[in-house]
């Protein structure tokens, strides 16, 4: 028994077999034809499919099919809206064509979500005890994000929930592609940290322009200008961190994507940041750091411990979740007041 | 079979006993003695629901107390935790004691989730269809929020999710109660709306201190201070509404309290601004105010339906609500995509 796992990004197209426990059977990746747009990519998808049945799983049973893509996706319909990194594919009968294609057992889902369902079902959800509930934000090229609620995934009404990206942090920010301003995205994506270090007069020494990985080069060498960069990141994490704790009160949030890696750098920051300014926060905060009287729980704020990989694995393990073979993995509630109230 | 409700704030406490329907059997209401601390309070509660007993609900079972007190209020344990409004009672334990003085059928909840609560069963929540699913905010002295999600009052996993009204909507903003700045209470509340008043020169006409009662009448006859007051009220709940609309895709955000009777004075700036800031807001316009493609969804915001009685309306329900009497009413889900699914 394994299931597939698509992460159709707006660049490249990657594609896994899984076993149920995470062990990846055999995997490749091409390019994304975008230009193409969703016909050229279904029969990609169609293809490689095929590839991986025959090279790598043969005999064993395919339980589904998990195809992630950037969104807005509109679910349960599965529809792309104006996706900006799918120019072209908005309207699209997209699961449905998939179907078509594929067979009926194909789960469509936002590609943050599936990050944040591969962390807690493999990741950081296995080291603390979040009672089936976490908040992810994905810092790469934008930000994304997913929301798991006692063991969902919280889609919101049409599938548009967990869009933490694009919540204003500073609400008189610069302008971004959402058609918002201040944006999340504009503060901690590797792209916003780009244009953070012109901001602040840095140049690539390559020649090419500059990065954010350069830019974390440049802080851990105490540049004050790319430090600078870095603490802008990490007071923008801590405002959005603050409005989810404050909104949700989970017991773990995690944050994954490249600039994760820059932890050390935008972690302070970050910390100071939200305490100052969510007093959910500061009465949960984990108990070695307490100095006063605080509720019982403890909010956990971590980097994410599975790599760049995850948006792939957490496709892979959508059939599986979906139809209840991951029972284990599911048990506990996050919001656990009524189960203890006397009835 | 009736319940009884208890609305314990900082100035009043409010008691009703209610049928399932929501049909009031009676209610009084005496001062909150604060200073007498949680024991004077609990024996007043308890000799008020004595007296609403013998005098209105006398031959019918009752099923269990539900009582609202302001936050913090940490669950499942039912213990405040620095509480602005109840100074003192922070680390009593107030839900146990509770119960030795009333039985074991006594339910505590946060007042601002109760109002919630109340607009899903008998407001708002009936008149749109929502999935068991809406956010609520209630602009009153402070500005109170409450969440529920498939049916079920969401707590976060110690009670403190939900606080919408201290999450940051002008990052740079004035300093909050909750050691925060910036938060929508600053901006949204009577409270605010009194402090916005004087900051632009309003004077109160009748010698006594600025209310927002007063900032609304002179905004009616639209003198241009008020007016920009009451703007600022509406930006700063396009910037609330946006970061919960974008996080959580729910159907549908009910605004109430007092303040809410000015919904003709902030909403046209409320909604100027939730549509700058949410794409998923312009995605899910109600229908008749589309002007191109969006998801099949609809996200509505409104006035509550139910006025100030909500929170005892709610405590009064909560009984019903946790045992299970309600089911008809806690149909639906909001987050539907699995069940469409093709499992």
């Amino acid at each position: 028994m394994y299931a597939i796992g698509v992460d159709l990004g707006g660049t490249n197209l990657r594609i896994g077999a899984f076993l149920q426990d995470g062990e990846c059977l055999g995997s490749s990746s091409i390019r994304t034809d975008v230009v193409g747009g969703p016909t050229v990519a279904i029969r990609d998808i169609a293809q490689a499919v095929d590839e991986l049945k025959s090279t790598c799983a043969s005999g064993k049973k395919l339980i589904g099919i998990g195809i992630g893509t950037p969104g807005p996706l509109e679910l349960p319909v599965g529809i792309l809206r104006n996706p900006p990194n799918l120019v072209g594919w908005s309207g699209f009968p997209l699961l449905q064509e998939l179907k078509k294609a594929l067979g009926p057992k194909v789960y469509l889902e936002n590609d943050a979500n599936l990050a944040a369902l591969a962390e807690w079902l493999f990741g950081a959800g296995q080291n603390y005890a979040c009672g089936g509930s976490l908040g992810m934000l994905t810092l790469g090229t934008g930000v994304g994000s997913g929301i798991i609620l006692d063991g969902k995934i919280w889609h919101g009404f049409c599938g548009m929930g967990g869009e933490a990206g694009h919540v204003a942090v500073f609400e008189d920010g610069v302008p971004c592609g959402c058609g918002g301003r201040g944006c999340l995205e504009q503060y901690a994506s590797a792209t916003a940290i780009s244009r953070l270090g012109r901001e602040q007069g840095l140049k690539s020494l390559s020649g090419n322009s500059l990065t954010s990985a350069e830019i974390a080069g440049l802080a851990q060498e105490d540049n004050p200008a790319a430090l600078e960069v870095y603490r802008i990141v990490g007071q923008s994490l801590g405002l959005s961190l603050a409005g989810l704790i404050n909104t949700l009160n989970l017991p773990l949030y995690v944050i994954g994507g490249g600039v994760s890696q820059s932890w050390d750098l935008f972690a302070p920051a970050m910390f100071a940041e939200l305490r100052s300014r969510s007093y959910v926060y500061r009465l949960t905060l984990p108990k070695q750091e307490r100095t006063s009287e605080g509720a019982d729980g403890q909010t956990f704020i971590v980097p994410a411990q599975r790599g760049s990989e995850s948006g792939l694995l957490g496709a892979a393990m959508l059939p599986f979740h979906l139809q209840g073979f991951l029972e284990k993995e599911m048990q506990g509630s996050c919001s656990p007041a009524y189960q203890a109230s006397p009835l």
